[in-house]
């Protein structure tokens, strides 16, 4: 502070100022690591005046929880324009750079536990999966999926989740190889569910026509051609 | 009771009479949903003899889901004959079998929450999940694995897991599909990784020598041959 004056907030900007700092603190360590003297010490601001305005740590936490699943939900948005391959890898390279962001924190709200799994941090993950869910269904020109695409796409949305949490866990595998490995899961997942199901089998036809020999899942199945032989 | 007398248990009998009974109401309805109440009464004892046995409700229901535990991961044990794809059909049916009988329950404890999220029942989900990757391990023949397969066998138990949970909420696919599903999950996803990584092109290659043309795998890469064709 140059002037020795400290510029007086309103009250959503000080709760919105607030919420940003405890996000930034619980993204970079596990959220129960994080104390309430910390978050007001990071904003600036006394401890009573932190619960002035959130009544504890874990309204806090829910606050930047909602925050964050704002954030990543948005990042499945992608323009319906061009081959479905490329548009899913833009959309997992938006999720990679999220979960870098947030690593310690994503890693401790999926692994669930007492600091960090109550019924308001349970819907808001859920609510990012339904989001993602609703995207790719979009995405997929399908408004009324049968079972086994919507077994397909939930599920593949989880092996996402487990995918970044295991690349979190010692960053092995350089992550662009995971971007691109996930679209190539999906893709996999499709095609296991289509080899036993006309409709699934109509669907990934449908999609595979559209996707140029050089895009990700061209790639792949020449590769899986040159594997077999 | 034709006597009228009630035969007295030791600690230890009883004990294990409690946890028998508590996992049977643990796995049928959401665990909080279940009472000390209904456990003393389906123990046919009364509930301060509950009490002494078992601290509280957490404490029983954590050696509830220890039993569970073992009982899953023991599921994973197989021999080491044959064809793998047979082998993990035959886990897969036994997994199935074991969601089946325990679905409420399961479904609570996935899918987290304040009842269920002790750092003990983490650790207990984690220790299945462990005993199911050595056990792979241990049928793939590798004792030290490469980052890119630890991936594709973590991230697969992920995908059995979500796989489980999508068919817990209404059943809307048989489960003989899902588990013959999740076997070639397995290979589709080991696939796509060895297409761009030279060790797991070999460990595939080393797998997919063995299978008889009419297992699992082989009637997978048929059945997508035709779909490509």
């Amino acid at each position: 502070m140059t002037t020795g004056v400290r510029r007086r907030m309103g009250v959503e900007e000080r709760r919105q100022q607030l919420i940003g700092v405890a996000l930034d603190l619980f993204s970079r360590r596990s959220p129960d690591e994080v104390s309430i003297d910390e978050i007001a010490s990071a904003a600036g601001i006394s401890r009573p005046l932190v619960y002035h305005y959130f009544p504890g740590k874990l309204s806090l936490y829910e606050a930047a929880l909602q925050r964050a699943s704002d954030d990543l939900a948005a990042r499945f948005v992608e323009p319906h324009e061009g081959p479905l391959g490329a548009r899913l890898l833009r959309v997992m390279g938006r999720y990679f750079d999220f979960v870098d962001e947030h690593g310690p924190g994503f890693s401790a709200l999926m692994r669930g536990g007492p600091a960090v799994g109550s019924s308001t941090t349970n819907a808001l993950v859920d609510s990012v999966r339904q989001a993602a869910y609703v995207q790719i269904l979009s995405h997929l020109g399908v408004t009324d999926p049968p079972a086994r695409l919507e077994l397909v796409v939930r599920s593949w949305i989880s092996l996402a989740e487990s995918t970044a949490l295991i690349w979190l866990d010692g960053r092995r595998i350089p992550r662009a190889e995971l971007e691109t490995q996930l679209v190539h899961d999906f893709a996999a997942l499709t095609a296991v569910s289509a080899a036993y199901d006309e409709e699934m089998g109509a669907l990934l036809r449908r999609v595979i026509e559209d996707e140029p020999a050089d895009g990700p899942f061209g790639d792949l199945v020449g590769r899986l051609i040159g594997l077999a032989g």
